[in-house]
């Protein structure tokens, strides 16, 4: 199979606020082996990509203060497939960077973009998909999007509804609707129309860049601005210079809700974007008493439905603990009921209000 | 006042398992600012008597293997006042070596034994007592203890009934009863004739060792063996090699239950053993949750009644919990309802069962 002008891009500039404190600032979600597997989430998503497009195609797009995380878990990465954002601005900035880098690279190439912090079982079902989308992409003027079969009515994830058939897997999409109730999402999951958005995408650089171009001109007014100094060594000179000033805004709003060719590919892969602390418990092993323990030892009693997530090995015994979370980062411990999980923003900004910076 | 002739024996030689984890055997309760006033339970207990005897009077009889913490927690305390017991022999050994030393530096000297791990408070109050105490047994061949006014139907403690009245204070001692049933116990409040065994003797040194002699031949044998080795440069080689052949027994059951000159003075300041969890929280500074933060910051939510004990600066951030120990030692972290806190010993020994000694 010639891949050469396949890239990735994986996206890990994130700080996955809502597993505070077992994720921090300076340690997020994406860096830490958040499944107890041995390796983090980011480089789970590296091996994951390995099989389909040549490593040195893969490039790392993150927040500027990662680049020491990056370089300690990826070292087989060149400090060129590094792209470092010097200031948070959501997936369209980032996205638009990766694909005018990556034009300026290889003006053949299409890419597949990846956030770094979801679970993907199933990989083998990945690999055929990705390389399906990838084919589909090269063929065909196509912002495509995958697509997860739900199993659940889940009111946490974005849904998008299929329109007519391309290809036995490909459809065009009629809509996309952001988190529903629940009501609706039970009528979504009976409906068979509706899909996960797994926030993974596949295009050609040129095609994105052109649909931003279209519909997200506030985004790549920037970005036009330096258009000849990507693949120069300027490049990062100018982005330093002019990144900041970009609007903030996702991949989604900015371009797959507006455009007209934008599609869906339905995929049978085992995904979870592991966004809330229910979902890692829900994804992790656990022992016999239906505990997850995380990076510790534990000595359970009357306990069941908890998650002990553990920086730093340690015993932890407990006793009469039902369906709770108890995080220890060293200098914060968090005990929670996961059921609570959606107060845990508060608490951050109540910390933040009492103690300033130092506990985030 | 001349108190030349006072000492004061204090015992740390415990190993506060009952506290585990936040009391290790490397580091227990006694040595712990438990209350988190910013001194040990030890250094209380020395602080407490400093206006009663003469600071080279004090002894401290600890378990070898806690020289340096007693020597990093009272660096005033000369070598020679540090005496270090080989062996784990329970109090009867202890006060009988105190006794044996003490006698041989000074004919004269009449002594208090006091626990190092308990809290006492109205402190002018205890001074006074002492010294009364301090009086009467210099002036009477009597073993004398130190009663506490019971204010509710404890039974966990120990029960002094007073038979005749020697003096306003000073009674002669009935009957000794250890832990009743809270039957029993609630009978024992009602009646008005019945003290708290505080754990706090006062005698001459001659008049225990007297004592000593009379009622408990296979303790007093060991020490006899070397008796005029103690005030020499032997007595600490000799100890070394005989002290772990002692019984092990309490000064109660070896003593005080047994000789006739056994008197209790019924003393007015606050006294607690601090024997349990729930003894520590009902004993410390709340915040306005009614949780008692020890050495952490906290956050708390829906929470009241918990005892958050830390080791090491922490930030403790909880919701929805009542009532429950929450103690980080570290390399532990116990999580476990104060009601349950009788289980704590079972969990010590599942921990050494399934991973040996390292949490200990």
């Amino acid at each position: 199979m010639d891949n050469r002008h396949r890239y990735c891009v994986i996206m890990c500039g994130g700080i996955g606020s809502r597993f505070w404190p077992y994720s921090r600032t300076n340690r997020p979600k994406q860096f830490i082996d958040f499944l107890g597997t041995g390796r983090s989430l980011l480089q789970m998503s590296y091996d994951r990509i390995l099989s389909i497009v040549p490593k040195e195609n893969i490039i790392i797009v993150t927040n500027k203060l990662y680049a020491p995380l990056v370089k300690e878990q990826l070292p087989e990465i060149a400090d060129t497939q590094i792209l470092l954002e010097p200031a948070r601005r959501n997936t369209a900035p980032c996205i638009a960077w990766a694909a005018y880098h990556i034009a300026a690279l290889d003006p053949q190439a299409s890419m597949i973009v990846t956030p770094s912090d979801h679970l993907i079982t199933r990989e083998k079902d990945f690999e055929q998909s990705v390389i399906k989308g990838f084919e589909f992409v090269e063929a065909n003027d196509a912002l495509l999007t995958l697509g997860i079969k739900p199993t659940r009515p889940e009111t946490g994830y974005g849904y998008i509804q299929v329109g007519s058939k391309v290809t036995d897997d490909i459809d065009n999409v009629k809509t996309f609707t952001e988190k529903p109730s629940l009501e609706l999402a039970k009528v979504f999951l009976e409906s068979g129309e509706f899909f996960w958005n797994s926030g993974i995408f596949l295009w050609k650089a040129d095609n994105i860049i052109k649909a931003l171009k279209d519909n997200a001109p506030d985004v790549i007014t920037t970005f036009e601005r330096g258009a000849k100094l990507f693949g120069t060594e300027k490049e990062f000179n100018f982005i330093e210079e002019n990144f900041e000033s970009c609007v903030s805004i996702s991949i989604d709003y900015a371009v797959m809700e507006k455009a007209s060719n934008v599609y869906v590919e339905t995929v049978t892969f085992g995904w979870n974007d592991l966004g809330t602390w229910s979902a890692l418990r829900d994804n992790s092993p656990k022992n016999k008493d239906g505990n997850v323990a995380q990076n510790c030892e534990l000595l359970s009693y009357n306990s069941t439905g908890n998650i002990f997530a553990i920086h730093g090995k340690k015993l932890v015994v407990v006793d009469g603990l039902k369906n709770y979370i108890v995080a220890d980062a060293g200098d914060i411990l968090l005990v929670c009921p996961i059921a609570e999980e959606q107060k845990i923003k508060q608490m951050v900004n109540d910390a933040k209000m009492k103690f300033g910076d130092k506990y985030l």
